[in-house]
């Protein structure tokens, strides 16, 4: 999607040909600043310390941190411990794992001297169908929106999102916000509740920042406004990303997601949660065996924004006794969600709807 | 309640028995500052610049800006303008209007000579009643938190509560958290989960810094996690305050509260509302009359904490093209609530349940 009419990917390879460059997320919407990856090491930490995040982004970043870790070394162990130490740097997304495994496969069946070239390579495909697979999430998405928007008469679409699921969350296009740049090319009047989304407030820095640079008309909320505003109507559709599905359509998402779906339900509001294939995880019959990562209490008791210097700057905002819990996702139960928007289609949220799209998927063997 | 084992009050005559002293909670949980209120136009601020807040404090303080007023000018005109003023500072919270109408019933019986004294006696009064009024919620309502620990052997009873309906929002004892208080002062292991509360964070700033204060253990959240908290079999019981509660049994509160109802409702957790008499509103058949104040949109894209050095600073948190929306409450409907906390006892959250209560309301004649 495009930055002041520039378009961009949330990752690309270096100049140089054996670096992928990364937008330093941690520092938007106040910088935009790029870093290059070198090493399994700066891949890793990008991960781990957030300056990339969002399911689809920390898969393609581990893709390009495996092809970094065989320049060093494209061992059997190299390749091991590359995928061990990416592995370990975030617990819930899905789509880490299945990056790892792809590019695992794809390298372990090469003599060590064919997989550097074959890493990137594969890096780069990852890449291309990331965009591919949300552009038609997008595709498959859009019509949710145009039904609203012929009912509507002119008055802009009012859609509710959570978190950031958008092209800065992904390579581009998003998978949540897909179809709304899609809607919004197309011409139909949008218009975006962005969920502050604490504690890191991916929704107010990342969600705000890349619709607004894309000219999307939107406005924030704080997370504790969703439910009053579907109440008053002021909301036609919720559409929100995930960082892992299970078989039988539970959502784990960022924390909070589960508060707006039930509001949805109370309220007769459409929920739909926008995925690429990647992100379902069919080893798990259902949410409750998802690890929800905890994060550290500093990330609820101190907030970073911007002085009016235009420095960068963080403040305590709680009192210095107080301790602070940080689970990082909870898991919406599949009966809260209306239904899925995967790049083939849209399908109810019931292990039925998801195994007609993916009909090439076993079903596990009973426990 | 305490503050480092000295009792307080949130608002006490002056020792120039002339003025009303506030604590400016706008500065906590940073600075503990009082503030003398000498004039109508200086309570009139306090309330409107949230140096005093939450419903009960509000009316406190209203009452104590009428006997400010009547220092300046006791005739019909000056009793008449305070009203006004004082009533046009904060819209959702009913015990604003109920003091108001208290002190105009007091002080036009009487000749103007005889005003200010009566209206400094009759403030002090409505304070002293507040205090002993949210006393009587707390020994009300410990019982409730008393099943729980009878359950839990000794492992502390969760409570989560939203906003601030502690001693801070009252002149003592809070409405939500009277019962906490009490059961902490009887030995009963209690841990609070206390809701961030944003924009304004009045859970992190407010409830943290009370409940510290006297030594209550308890654990800042995000907004976002109660759901999850209670999914995971980790909240006993909620128990939250209002601004407004209406003859069926809807309650206006801090926006965010709806989600949290939603949450425990599916989830099979107790949700109370504790509230004394003054923030029913009979007048009202339901919740959806309830005035909803919107606030500056600063509120969410700005946040105001301490710097490392300890000086006090605001930092955006959102990209400067980004519009807000504040709106500072919801209405959850009394289906939601399992049952009301008041000074007379506990009752479910029905007209019935509430008549129970309060024989001496005459219903309303039918529209």
């Amino acid at each position: 999607m495009n930055i002041d009419n520039k378009p961009y990917r949330s990752i690309w390879l270096g100049e140089d040909g054996v670096s992928a460059e990364i937008i330093d997320q941690t520092k938007l919407p106040f910088a935009l600043e790029t870093v290059p990856l070198k090493t399994l090491d700066d891949a890793a930490e990008a991960i781990s310390s957030m300056k990339v995040r969002g399911a689809p982004l920390i898969g393609a970043t581990a893709a390009y941190g495996v092809a970094l870790a065989m320049r060093a070394d494209a061992s059997e162990d190299g390749l091991d411990r590359a995928c061990e130490v990416l592995a370990a740097t975030r617990p819930t997304a899905i789509n880490l794992r299945w990056a790892l495994d792809e590019m695992k496969t794809e390298l372990k069946a090469l003599p060590q001297g064919a997989r550097v070239a074959a890493a990137f390579a594969r890096a780069a495909e990852i890449c291309d169908e990331d965009v591919e697979t949300c552009r038609k999430i997008g595709e498959h998405g859009v019509g949710l929106i145009k039904a609203h928007a012929d009912k509507k008469l002119g008055a802009p679409v009012n859609i509710l999102t959570h978190c950031n699921a958008g092209w800065l969350a992904t390579v581009d296009w998003g998978t949540a916000l897909a179809p709304i740049y899609r809607a919004h090319d197309e011409g139909i009047a949008v218009h975006v509740w962005v969920d502050e989304t604490r504690p890191r407030n991916q929704g107010a820095s990342l969600t705000a920042f890349e619709l607004g640079a894309h000219g999307v008309p939107h406005t924030i909320v704080a997370d504790n406004v969703g439910g009053h505003l579907m109440q008053q109507g002021l909301v036609d559709l919720c559409i929100v990303g995930t960082d892992r599905t299970t078989a039988n359509g539970d959502v784990a998402n960022k924390i909070g997601t589960y508060l707006k779906a039930l509001a949805a339900k109370d309220n007769g509001v459409q929920f739909f949660v926008a995925l690429p294939h990647s992100t379902l995880d069919w080893s798990l019959n259902d949410g409750s065996a998802i690890p929800i990562e905890e994060r550290h209490a500093r990330e609820v008791t101190h907030m970073t924004g911007q002085l009016p210097d235009g420095s960068i700057a963080t403040v305590a905002i709680a009192p210095e006794g107080s301790s602070a819990a940080n689970f990082a996702f909870d898991v919406t139960p599949a009966r809260l969600v209306t239904g899925f928007i995967t790049e083939r289609g849209v399908t109810p949220a019931t292990e039925d709807g998801l195994r007609l799209l993916y009909p090439e998927q076993r079903k596990q063997a009973a426990a």
